[in-house]
Parts: structure tokens; C-alpha cells; sequence
């Protein structure tokens, strides 16, 4: 197993700097009195095709030799990893097949088949993901780009904390979300080189807390299929992200469902923003642990966008 | 009719800076491959209180002195000026009386009460609203701030453009919707003296299209209660705001409701902000006006975020 370091987090940001945007960092006074918190929030949701994954994916396809990306690249993902890969191979002209679960939303399907990728559907499970992953791959030789558990992939995902850090001065704690692990890995990747003394928490949905129980366990659980509106937050930690949780990472903190809509919510009506609901289950679980972030300066990763405008989560009955 | 000058704006602009964001410029290169024109969208959605239009009010009650400022501000307003006004209002610490139509959003008149101001209802009509509000006036004493046909609020809106001209350079043309005129005429005030080669275009709703009858008439032309999806762009046109507008806008373009919300899907969509119906206008009439703007540098001034987010317009049968 390799461990990504600092340099190959330097090395990622000026590889990837054409492909992606230095997100703005936005505030909300009206938050900020909320939380008691001084919150600043590190727009993903605004990234190129929507999601922080643009960064991780960046970095993977082009860091390709040419013989290796003329076969293409591949991935099973739950949404943004499968849009964003499909970006970067557009951005560099190579194939690109994803496999996602047939209950995917409809718009990531499209996202992906709009930057020019394949879309090969499974059922929702991680069992049947693999398998049908696994027919893919030895049909075209792709090269396999893990949507995180993959140095190249957590190298690029670092790059987010290493602008966050550089754009919100003094920060005492990060908080993202925790699916797989691999935004908290690169955050942990940057602040334990660049800034040790910034705390590190990760957020995930109560109805698939598999890494709130891995940690307070000690060794990964994973869960197949957990439903929950953050469809973004379903994948299980792997060796390479557990290393870094593990590591580095001060708390795991989980938000019901309903805490997580009344964020997104939130966020939508006073930021003005479009974003996921992965992306507001650090806000819920901050509303729900106000004593840890009081009087902190709390960066927040916002980390994707890409959200069905047809029926919002808190018009659904 | 005091014209407001260079002067005012720059007052204006250190006057108001504690009080309004620096908002971010964004882009997208989907509507820039769309529409054949590079775009620069000033994302005034993103402005304290939801809209560019915390820049003017903030202008008008923070040049009060103590003694017009003990009697408070009053005004009528279809919505963000209103909510703006009263945001203003209870940073000074002063009272604030809103004017509103019974028709306008819930949204707005709950943003108004937010931020501690007091609504008062009218009919949907100019009339109406000109009746009740005189009447407020007597009662109350509060010094009167048009939401657009005022000096104070024309240069505080300039401000606006004098940060998208330091943000976006060698811009070829500015485009904001119209309704009484007062982005644009805070557009003309600034490009007019900062940056004269910048070609300004004014957007309407084809269903309130009073501004661009009057510019082609050469003269003020005031519909009683239209009707469209862009509900911030009703209100006609006054002396203060005509005399910019004929003096330095290029031309006016109109789009229809279905194209406006058209626009504003592909907003949310691609570029991931919450905007209003007003806002999408610009976007709406440069996809139906690709030949003027084609190849040109475009700022687009997004002018607000305040919708209901329980009913979107692209939702309702």
C-alpha cells in the first residue's frame, strides 16, 4: 500500500491547475450566529462538473503515461467520481466507462454521458458494483481509477484543504463529509504536513455510519447497501483511507436524515447555494454539536453540487 | 433631479463596504460553449440579504444623520429592496417600514420580518401601493427610500460594476435586467466615467416590457400591474433611472417567461447557484441574441437569490 505524501499533493495541484477552479470560500453572517462558529465554507459544489472528485480524477488520468490512457480509464461510483472522471478523460481525449447503481439520480447518469463517458449500470449494492465492475475492466483494459481508495485520488482530493488553508486564515478545525474516505483523506493528507495544529472531523449520515463505527471500533465495518438520503455517503472505508482516518481524524459525528434535509435547506435559503445533501451533513452535525465548534473558526467542505432540481429532498412527502 | 456622479459612487463604495460582500465572479465554460460569448457572472445573489440591492439601501441609511435616522426608513418595494432596506435598517439600528404586495413571495416579506423590519400589504397595483405608503410616510415620519429612482440608491448600486470591472478585465459589454432601472442605471453611472468603451445592455421580460417601449418610444411608458415569472422586474421606469437609461445603454432586449425559466435551469444547473427568475433574464436574452454578443467578453450581473424554494417555477403545471 502506497501512502501519498506532501510533494505528491504539490505535485497533483500544479499538475491539475488547468483542469479545475480555486472554489471560492463563502461565509453566512446569519449561520455564523446559528452555530455560535465562525464557518467558512470551501465551495466544491461550484468545482468543475460540480464536485471535489474533479480534483482526485484530475490527477489520475493526467498522470497517465500516453500508452496507459489510450486504453482509458474506469470506476464504479455512487455519482460525482463517475461525472468527474468522465470529465477529466473528455479533458484529455481517452475513454472513460463508469458502472453505477441503476437507483442513481438521473442526473448523474447524464452528467456523465454529457462529458462524453460510458455508463454501464449494477444493482445498488457493493457486491454487485465489483462484479460488474471487474467484466468491465478485462473487457477494455481500462486503467482502474478507484473513486478513493487510490494514492493518485487522495493526492488530488488534498489540494482542496491546501487552498482552504491559504484562503481562510487561523482555522482551528476542517469538517467534511465521510463516505469512502477520500476527501477526509486528502484533508488529512495537507493539514498534518502544512497545518498539525487544525483538528480534524468527519461527518456521516446515521443511516450509513459505518465509518462512525469503524472508528469507534478500531477496524473497518462496512455495510452493504445502507439507504440514506446523502447518496453520495454510501461507500465503505478502504485500507488506504482508514489509514488517514485512523490517523488523523479527531471525531466522527452523525446527522439523522432529517437533520440533514433541514441543513441542506438551510444552506440553500441563506447562502444561496445548490449543493447535495452529503454536502450538509457537517452543517447538521455542527447544529447538533455546538459545544465542540463554539468560538472555533471552522472550515467546511461543500462538497458537491449535483442535486436533482426536479424534486427536492424537502418536497418529497 | 439630482444626478448622482463618480463621486457618489465612490463615497458610496467606502461608506459600504462593512456592510455588503465583495461577491465572487463565476463562470461556466458549458454556457460559454453555449452561447459562443466568454461570460463573467457577478453573482449578486450571493449579497448580504440576497441582492445587490443591500448596496443602495445600505448607502441611503448609513449617509442619514443621527437625526433623520431617529425617525427611521420607509419604502415600497416588490421584494429584494424591501428586504435589503430593512437588513440595512437593522444594522444601523434604526425602524424600517415595508410597503409590500399581498402577492409577493412569502419569502421576501419573512426575510423582511428576519432581519427585523415591518411589512405592510397593498394591492398588486402601482396605484395601491403609492396610496398605502403615503400613508405610512404621514404616520410614521421615516424618511422615504425609493427602491430605485433615488441618487443614494443609483450610487450604491454603482458599486456594483466597479468591482466587476476590477474582477473581470477587458470586458466588451455589461447586461442586467430592468425593472425601475436601478442596477442599470448604477451601471451606466459607473462604466459611463470608468470604462466608456463597455457597451451596457438592459434585459426585460417580454410580459412587462415597459423599459424597452419607452426606449424605443424616447419616452417613459408605465404599465399598472404586469404579470411575469420575474417578478422583481414590474415596476416602470422614473425620471432618475430614464435619464441613464437613454443616455448610455445600448439597446434593451426582451425574453419570455418560459425562456427566462429556461435560463434560470440552466443556471442551477450548470453553474450550481440559487438565483431569482429576474436574474436569468440577461442569460435568457443573450442565448436568443447569440449574434451580438458572440466571441465579445460579457459580464452578467446575477441580481438576486430570493425565490421559494418549495414551488421552483420550472416545477408548476
Amino acid at each position: 500500500m502506497y501512502i501519498p505524501t506532501l510533494a505528491d499533493m504539490l505535485v497533483a495541484h500544479e499538475r491539475i491547475k488547468p483542469y479545475i477552479h480555486r472554489t471560492p470560500v463563502l461565509a453566512s453572517q446569519y449561520l455564523n450566529d446559528l452555530t455560535g462558529a465562525e464557518l467558512f465554507f470551501k465551495c466544491e459544489n461550484l468545482q468543475k462538473a460540480g464536485a471535489f472528485k474533479a480534483r482526485g480524477a484530475s490527477n489520475a488520468v493526467f498522470g497517465l503515461t500516453e500508452e496507459q490512457a489510450a486504453k482509458g480509464v474506469a470506476t464504479h461510483s455512487s455519482g460525482n467520481h463517475g461525472t468527474c472522471l468522465s470529465y477529466a478523460a473528455g479533458r484529455r481525449g481517452i475513454p472513460c466507462t463508469v458502472v453505477m447503481p441503476r437507483t442513481a439520480p438521473q442526473a448523474k447518469k447524464e452528467a456523465v454521458r454529457g462529458y462524453g463517458g460510458r455508463v454501464v449500470e449494477c444493482e445498488p449494492s457493493t457486491t454487485s458494483r465489483e462484479a460488474v465492475f471487474a467484466e468491465v475492466v478485462a473487457e477494455t483494459g481500462a486503467e482502474f481509477v478507484h473513486p478513493y481508495n487510490d494514492p493518485r485520488v487522495i493526492a488530488g482530493q488534498a489540494t482542496c484543504s491546501k487552498e482552504l488553508i491559504e484562503q481562510a486564515q487561523g482555522l482551528d478545525a476542517v469538517i467534511a463529509p465521510i463516505g469512502g474516505g477520500g476527501m477526509v483523506s486528502g484533508t488529512c493528507l495537507t493539514l498534518s504536513n502544512l497545518a498539525p495544529q487544525i483538528k480534524i472531523y468527519a461527518a456521516e449520515p446515521e443511516q450509513a455510519d459505518d465509518a462512525y463505527r469503524s472508528f469507534k471500533a478500531g477496524h473497518i465495518i462496512a455495510d452493504d447497501a445502507p439507504v440514506t438520503v446523502a447518496d453520495g455517503l454510501k461507500v465503505p472505508l478502504k485500507d488506504l483511507t482508514w489509514h488517514f482516518v485512523q490517523s488523523h481524524v479527531t471525531d466522527i459525528l452523525t446527522a439523522s436524515d432529517q437533520e440533514i434535509i433541514d441543513a441542506m435547506l438551510l444552506i440553500w435559503k441563506r447562502m444561496k447555494i445548490v449543493m447535495e445533501p452529503s454536502s450538509a451533513v457537517p452543517l447538521a452535525t455542527i447544529l447538533k454539536n455546538k459545544e465542540i465548534f463554539a468560538g472555533k473558526r471552522v472550515g467546511v467542505i461543500i462538497t458537491g453540487g449535483n442535486v436533482d432540481l426536479d424534486l427536492l429532498p424537502w418536497q418529497q412527502k
